[in-house]
């Protein structure tokens, strides 16, 4: 169903040769309205694509007729002649359309440091605006795949309107937007002052939350297009929830297809004394390679929980940490606990529950474990 | 020559039946002065282990009459119990020197979160202080290995006096105090003062610019002890230059070691607005997983280094940094430069550069591929 779930889309995604083994690889996702208010959130880095420095300043106006998406190509420290590329993407997409430029957002995903094959891109457009349908979301969310082995889709149904969405992402899933690319979709009717409140609370408790390998991308953005097709204005609080479970959605699908993984690993964080203390521990497991090499090998090493744990800022007493693994409280008051024989790590899903016995706040960060898969398949990758 | 190269000092390492292979895991590094002026560096970690935290007190007093340390067991997460062990470690063997346990310095290493077998232990620094010996360095130098395939000893001649050191680490190599256990002897005159001023400024540039895997220990120290034997008040630039250099050659020495890596790396960061700025891009391109990688896979994928630059608060504008890879400008004002081909990345030692073009400071950060051997070690160490 993909973001073409909604009412008012028009989707497709077509092989136009960028990448070299034919899949497809230029996705557009089209909004017919009657409205078109939008919003997007877009990676911290400060080595940003192309892509995302031209969409930056298409979403700063609040409409988006449509978004146009390669894999195959990062368009990522280019240049100059790279943001050039990306003008003329959108150029030509909002001419297929008759429409304006400004309100074309690019997506671009893949190997960093090189042009993009323009003159493939630009007809793999003209081929997918010819094809872009009401059943085109699958194909959509195929092209946009690099290393990604599956496609990720979601949505679901509210009281008058739908939400849809579609995200590619495999490796380099990190801090500040943690997923490469995804689109979402709704038929509601939404101003885009409310898209990007939305949005953003919705992204912050999940795609911000992911962090398979510490390594923030330079193409990072996650767009919401609202095309008001349903005629429903839905109520906040329920468009909030069923966004965030989109979101959610999506980021369990990018979790179990995250590059040489092995283990899905929820780190829930609690007794915290702030959220914002609780997802700085999270996030200082997620990253820590010894942890995500022990959860790999089936270790339930609290020790290194508690090394990686020290490493933060975070209020909290070295005595009165507690940690469980699989429900199992290994570590009770920064010391040894239950018996960690007792741990079953052999199911995919993990979770590691820390208590910092500091306050009231939680929260949870999702990460991988670190594979001997995992470097194989990022050290070969661009060669 | 290790810890024993200056006058003044005796040593042993013995196998004591800590670890299970029956190595030696006991050392002891004894100061017969006629002075013992001492400082020492600690983990930053929030997480201390107890003998860390026993130390930290010993040094405070500005004089250190011995060091006792064992591998085989890192006495970290152990709570209370774990600090009296320290306490008696050090009761013991004061009473062996006939001297206070206020002045004796413990430092342990190995898993976390076990207590040590204190019969053994304490049994083996009878043997130790049996054996201690003039020639006695290279033996504790082999104590204190855990997975160091080697021991790593260096010193240097001043004039008049000798500086001599040895180390262990070879995981868990991170900010802040990048080995896990060094010991640093001379036999000048010195005093506390003295040494913790040339202690802080030489592992400023060494230990602590070694990042091997991001993670820090809970049990880092770095001591040094001054014997005053040779009866030599040091140039103090002189003595400055040769206690860094020391420093330095075992900072070699366990990137050489370092668990699982095929490649050292130098990560050079030139033209940087302030020092500061120049370790933080070093520090964070060190830990991205995906540079790592690409290192291993002999893949000179700079895109990833300028990921890595972007997530930094450093002073720079994306389109004015250039990275050479072993001599190669495989990146000119943050876009392709020359062929990247022509790097070769064959040799064991690699050298990233970084021209940040914001500024004249500059600084190095050492660190170590990220292999399919760390994961099998790092995923298979405790069980």
């Amino acid at each position: 169903m993909s973001v073409t779930a909604p009412l008012g889309f028009r989707a497709a995604g077509v092989a136009a040769g960028i990448k070299s083994d034919g899949q497809r690889d230029v996705a557009v996702v089209i909004n017919d309205g009657p409205q078109r208010a939008a919003a997007a959130v877009f990676t911290k880095n400060r080595v940003k694509a192309a892509p995302v420095l031209w969409s930056q300043q298409v979403v700063s106006g609040g409409r988006v007729r449509a978004a146009v998406l390669n894999s195959g190509g990062a368009n990522a420290c280019t240049g100059a002649p790279g943001f050039q590329d990306t003008h003329a993407t959108a150029e030509h997409l909002a001419a297929l359309l008759d429409d304006s430029a400004g309100e074309i957002v690019v997506c671009s995903t893949g190997l960093i440091g090189e042009r993009l094959p323009m003159q493939q891109l630009l007809a793999g457009v003209d081929a997918a605006v010819a094809e872009a349908a009401r059943d085109g979301g699958l194909n959509a969310a195929d092209a946009i795949r690099t290393t990604d082995t599956v496609s990720k889709i979601a949505f679901r149904r509210g009281s008058g309107y739908t939400i849809g969405g579609m995200a590619k992402g495999a490796g380099m899933l990190a801090p500040s937007l943690a997923t490469m690319l995804s689109v979402l979709t709704t038929d509601a009717v939404l101003t885009s002052e409310q898209c990007d409140a939305l949005l953003r609370a919705a992204t912050e408790v999940t795609f911000d939350r992911l962090d398979t390998d510490g390594c923030t991308s330079t193409n990072d953005t996650v767009l919401l297009m609202a095309s008001g097709a349903s005629g429903t204005t839905p109520d906040e609080e329920e468009f909030a929830r069923l966004l965030t479970e989109v979101c959610q959605d999506l980021c369990r699908q990018l979790l179990a297809d995250a590059e040489g993984a092995t283990k899905t690993i929820a780190i829930e964080v609690v007794g915290a004394a702030s959220t914002a203390d609780a997802v700085e521990v999270g996030r200082a497991i997620a990253r820590n390679a010894l942890f995500k090499c022990a959860i790999y090998g089936e270790d339930p090493n609290w020790g290194r929980v508690l090394a990686a744990v020290g490493t933060t800022d975070a209020a909290f007493e070295p005595d009165q940490v507690n940690v469980a693994i699989n429900g199992v409280w290994v570590c009770r008051g920064g010391a040894v606990g239950d018996d960690r024989a007792k741990v079953n790590l052999k199911p995919r899903d993990v979770t590691v529950t820390v208590d910092l016995s500091a306050g009231s706040a939680a929260a949870t960060v999702w990460t991988t474990d670190l594979t001997v898969e995992y470097v194989h398949e990022n050290s070969a990758y661009s060669t």
